[in-house]
């Protein structure tokens, strides 16, 4: 078994330790219409993820504009063409627009051409409604297949945001001498946890804005000691209520003020990694052998 | 695919910057019963249940009283059947009672003929215990259907207050060039993700009344920078404790207290923005291909 | 239907104006066994329900000798098989012994002379390894039938402590004239929402002492404005543990430092409650016709 | 049915009042291995496990060696198969490995022959990578069955740590004459119920690192008067992110400024322990006859 090598550090610009990004993952609709196409007979639950597109993104782009802050949106293909104006909105104030599939297909199991469908599905969909070809991916929820990274280097992607086994971005090998920059994200840094509750899809507890935010907080205080990539993700249809929304603006306003950390898009923070020409690392499936249970009974 | 369109602003009355109102989901029995009708004969969750109508409403009656609030009651039409004193009460004090279902049945996946019997049912038990016909719906679990709002119209109703797609009252279009005032709502401004516990039936963690008013807090405080209508949802035999009655009066007057604020029953509310000859928003069910998936094993 | 009538007021001794009872569910080993009897199997379960009476109980003991509180515990009849010294201890230091089902049997469905047999088991069991025979019941998972009340009063209790439709103790209507004094409990007001944590049992959060301790605080302070009786449960498994015993500990101090509370054992309570004469109320069965779905798929 | 007797107390050496163990359970990819094989095709899921050794055991490491503190590493077998390097660290700064499966297999109703397949797999693995025999042993998921101990006396383990029924460490008599040491763990002070996110495997709330570490030491200042042994549970997959680990180093720093607590490893522990020459506690499997449930319906 070939033993896993941990990422190394990665240096930033202007003496800048540590890199932060503010993403969303614009679902609306999708997740909900994937895992169970009759979510769609429901208007109730269509309104609360409609909410995203229709009030948290113009709320959201206030706040970055405001801020002066660049941000990076992972949408699905399916929220541009029943959203489009709130998704074109989002490049024309100048944000990065990133692939995250099409209806939010899971992609545990998936065999390669299915998954390639997707992605082209996706593609396709963010290129008629934005005209702009995105050049970074983030696998809905969290997940995807080890023949993952290979289908993102035939899409021409730079970068990818799925992973989760490092503080610092690094250059994800893929066959054929191929790379991906990684840009690692983190169950502790994502408003799903804290706010969501969907009935028979998502039923969590809902948090105050003031823990979720001191969970960031505190994430991103010890990263700028480790100097690696701090990267948010905040879902438009939750954080874009007003009370959460006001919390997330006084927060991206300190981390404005901190005079150690680079608030960069993540295309931005692939381009600067890409550069430094690391090493790519090579992720291997686990092999073993599965547990054999002799049952007593 | 026709894209949708956000609500717009709305004025409110004096110079008020934000309208809100304090509502209360009388469930009573009738959520468990139509869930699982053996639940009637578990006499624990019954008097659980109970709790609402016969301590937790008299309780709120006289914080409400106190502090010269209006509020709006949804009541299904079996508890008013069940416990027609304290619904009689509700009348009496001068609050608002609107439609909640008779027996607070889902009505997710429901034809239209079966949800038509259901407010039927539900509007023949109001009337017939309180003497009051209902201007006001709300959906059982906030969940309706794409064929509701036209059963709502039919029956007469000025407003729905079950989607979430705004922070700001609208038109909702109804087929025929009909409308109805949408009161939107929130999960965050629901009680029941804070306090609900039944066995078998939801089970959540209990938070601490403070916990949840710092949570409707934190939205209201934002509600006023944005000009919508803040619409909180207690449930009696949740918030009828009394240490949560105890919270929620020290919040209601501190509201109370706020200059910019309109506090008003959802009848007043709707009548004030219906008079605003809003233009009716469209919404759509959502056109879309379900994922096929293409398995690996 | 029969309209269901609220509790009344009720008079505390001494010009007292709040009756707390700190209440203990001893369950120990048998919620486990009765939903699965291959938990028996399970060593590591089984030493964590056996803390309760092995550890728990003496900590606790020492806790309420220090304070000079009376409690009352509820035993399952099992639990005084499996762990007669601690189940005698309590008895010797002058607390008051309470029937809490044989092995914690769930009484949901379940016929009317099976439930007896139930009691009969539970009642032989505290009597054989105490000598005393206990005046109060408290149902397993706080959930009981209809005929539950009949079959009390038959074995002679005085006092139930199940329901949850009040504030204020009352007295039960059973069949036959005869009554039980209802000392009614809370879901806000018990531990397990708070602390407890068993793999394939019961699996929610695990919150700080300080925490649990502020949500009765909450209810306690504001049941002294109500004049009700504030119960609050705890299970030696969970509450006996160092870090919240030591919180139980402080609370309890200041409770008993309270001039307008009345701490007492539920059979002191349910005697004094017996001794007012109260009109004893009938709650009934729901009755009500069960929702037809009629699904449009 | 033999009663249960409580453990004794214990005394500390150097006048010491209090045991501490910093103990962390390197799971990585071996729990999601053996709940679902498939788990292995889901590279976002298996970089979030492999996070542990990758970048929270040198992390950790560093924080231990800043404050010269023991500690003791619970390694899977397959986890030092996959990862060896990080695994051979731990031993190279000086601390503890001991048992936790090969594949962290479940081991309820699992028969003893397969039992004892599953620790020779373990032990080879252990040895095999790092040349040590580890004298330690903990349960995965903190269960085992009641021929365990005879299994674990057979291989030579000085001790075990799987059981909660005491604050204090304790010799578990084992058929024989034989005993173990038994080092008791408790629920409270893991910080999987606090931490642990991962979709279709285990998903809870994700509380701050505050919340966490408030319960810890609220745990650890109860156990200081207690007296026992105060045993924390990390994962480095969840403990080591940037913010837990922060928070964890300071609380670490905390408790090695105390006076009166003797922090040591595992090992450290049972030695001193066994040095007492207590006698061993004899567990038994508790005997019942199951509930017979007669249903009404």
């Amino acid at each position: 078994m070939t033993a896993l090598i941990p990422a190394g550090p990665v240096s930033w610009p202007d003496g800048k330790t540590c890199a932060v990004a503010f993403t969303f993952d614009v679902d609306a609709e999708s997740p909900l219409l994937t895992t169970d196409p009759a979510f769609a007979d429901r208007m109730g639950s269509m309104s609360h993820q409609a909410y995203g597109p229709l009030v948290g993104i113009p709320r959201l782009l206030g706040i970055l504009d405001d801020l002066q802050v660049p941000a990076t949106f992972f949408v699905p293909g399916y929220t541009a063409h029943r959203h489009p104006e709130p998704i074109r909105s989002l490049v024309t104030a100048g944000h990065e627009i990133a692939h995250h599939g099409y209806l939010h297909e899971s992609l545990v199991g998936v065999d390669e051409a299915t998954e390639r469908a997707y992605l082209q599905r996706g593609m396709d969909a963010l290129v008629e409604v934005t005209g702009v070809t995105p050049v970074g991916y983030r696998a809905p929820m969290w997940e995807m297949n080890w023949h993952t990274p290979k289908l993102l280097a035939e899409f021409g992607f730079l970068y990818d945001s799925t992973l989760m086994d490092s503080d610092h971005p690094y250059e994800l090998a893929v066959t054929d001498g191929e790379s991906l920059v990684e840009l690692p994200v983190s169950w502790a840094l994502d408003d799903w946890q804290q706010y969501c509750f969907v009935p028979d899809f998502s039923v969590g507890m809902i948090e105050t804005p003031a823990k979720a935010i001191e969970l960031y907080r505190s994430e991103l205080d010890a990263m700028r000691e480790v100097g690696g990539a701090w990267i948010l993700t905040n879902h438009p249809f939750l954080s874009g209520r007003p009370g959460r929304a006001a919390a997330l603006r006084e927060f991206i306003a300190d981390v404005a003020a901190m005079d150690d950390v680079w608030i960069a898009s993540m295309a931005q923070i692939a381009e600067h990694v890409r550069a430094q020409q690391l090493t790519p690392r090579t992720l291997t499936r686990p092999e073993f052998t599965p547990t054999v249970r002799s049952i007593d009974r």
